[in-house]
């Protein structure tokens, strides 16, 4: 399995070859592969690559090995719902599935690999659900890093913004730094201006400036994890995007696949909000920019209430809530 | 005059020789000097270092090199009215004072050593008039550096954060980084620190997260320059921390000397707002941190709107616009 090292971006291309489930779980862990629909990926082909060698052993020896690694990988971004979504798609295949480590690691790569292209169509349906709100002459401010580094395809909040320009409109993205790991300076700036779109990277303190003179048409943002009610958890810094957009009456969707909906969590109070280490705040590349021995707080996501959105880009439509698990298809 | 060079704390405590009114103001464009009041009082310094040659000239060819060194000095940081404040004032004493360049220059040299005690006065004011904004148990979350680091005292902003820790409150700072120069990460965490008050580094997006658990009881920023009708205008940032503060009810005010407030500029709209080189925001610590060729936007400030302010805390006590020159003193 083969990744582009995101962490590297954008002074350097660097790919890396992850042989084992172990490697992809680090790799997760430390934002290599980043962006919920592309970590689910990673999570599926992570069992494909780890039980390679299993593929000569009996039934319960591979299914044994199996549970382990989708522990492991679970664990390594514990708010990840697409991870934890495709890992529990692949533990179900994997039971259901007939024979011995071989059949059943056969039956996982086919697997692995239909998540990967449900995802690309998933994102090509984000991309067509969200065209309308982007016409001709529209500023969208994004957030975060939500295209095809963060998944299979096109991305979620940025898959319209990508059909939009393929569609011949004349469009404009303001993007988010996002502090501390700066996913919108290396990563979204990186795609858009490969794919020609115009873009100009901001502070995220400067969003506030810019609605204010009304320089921001939409707001779009992906989005880790959705709860039944709309509540939503995404990059830090996005409820601040969404109390702006409110107070400055511009239009503020959370874009992202059906998957991300956790219908069996009622509302935001119940999502954990992972910590991240305090460096990530204190340092870039190694170099201090902080006193040492300073407190930080490096919260990896903020909760968005459901009454600052104005509508869910999702691959089943723009919907609202409150979500059931019999929604659209 | 012999200035710390801010640009390179909190790793190195460097010092600089200022020998000339060109260096100073480049040590001002260049934010080696920065902070609103302490920019007045290097401006009024370095017409006196930069005048000091002339102490045995002529009073016109005195006058004449000054009113350069006035221009030039004014021109390093435009939106500074404290600096526009401070070269009017030593202006008007040179032309008042009788005799030639020596005994002008002796009273610019006076004149530069009041304006500097004048500040720690005008600080230490502040402090007072603020300290029932900060009981015991207080969450302060404050923005760029308004602190010992800005001015000749205990700065602005921080001075009631100052004596409330003297008075033995316990009270807790949260610090935003404030991109992009970081002059909350690197400034005011490092004065805090060194004074033992309690304080934590955040990213400038997650203030809203913060307000949102109710864990800031009031938002304390400095003010770079202060209309008639109360807009204010201070580093990027600024506002999208007014109107978080005012959608949660947090109480938000704007400290700084009365000599901030332009009475003769009616409104925000009027401000001049300063664009600054995009690479402060492409890159971080030295560093790039966005692809080559990358557009961005580095307003060095935005404008509050008088009616996000609970109050202006000055050194003329805790005031409501509108301002006129016959505010109380």
């Amino acid at each position: 399995m083969r990744v582009l090292d995101q962490r590297a971006l954008p002074e350097a291309q660097i790919e890396r070859d992850l042989e084992t489930a172990e490697a992809v779980a680090d790799a997760i862990r430390h934002l290599v592969v980043r962006g919920a629909p592309l970590i689910g990926i990673a999570g599926a082909m992570g069992l494909v690559a780890g039980t390679r060698d299993l593929r000569s052993a009996a039934r319960e020896t591979y299914l044994a090995r199996l549970a382990r690694l989708v522990d492991i990988l679970g664990a390594a971004r514990p708010t990840a719902v697409n991870l934890r979504w495709a890992l529990d798609r692949m533990a179900r295949v994997a039971t259901t599935t007939p024979g011995d480590g071989s059949a059943i690691w056969e039956r996982l790569h086919a697997e692995a690999t239909r998540i990967w292209e449900e995802d690309r169509e998933m994102c090509r349906r984000i991309g067509e659900h969200g065209l309308p709100l982007i016409p001709d002459g529209t500023n969208v401010l994004t957030h975060c890093n939500t295209g095809a580094l963060a998944t299979g395809g096109i991305g979620t909040a940025l898959a319209p913004i990508y059909m939009a320009h393929d569609a011949g409109r004349k469009i404009h993205v303001y993007v988010d730094e996002t502090r501390p790991v700066l996913q919108g300076a290396r990563l979204t700036t990186w795609e858009l201006m490969h794919a020609g779109v115009p873009c100009t990277l901001i502070p995220d303190g400067a969003a506030g400036a810019l609605m204010r003179q009304a320089k921001v048409d939409v707001v779009l943002v992906g989005v880790d994890r959705i709860c039944a009610n709309g509540d939503f958890a995404n990059k830090i810094g996005t409820y601040t995007l969404a109390v702006l957009a409110r107070h400055h009456g511009v239009p503020f969707y959370a874009a992202g696949p059906w998957s991300s909906v956790d219908t069996a969590l009622a509302d935001g109070d119940l999502i954990p909000i992972e910590q991240r280490a305090a460096d990530e705040v204190t340092t870039l590349a190694g170099r201090s920019i902080a006193p040492a021995g300073v407190a930080a707080l490096n919260y990896a996501f903020d909760v968005t209430p459901a009454r600052y959105v104005t509508a869910y880009l999702t691959d089943r439509g723009l919907l609202q809530p409150p979500f059931t698990a019999d929604a659209p298809s």
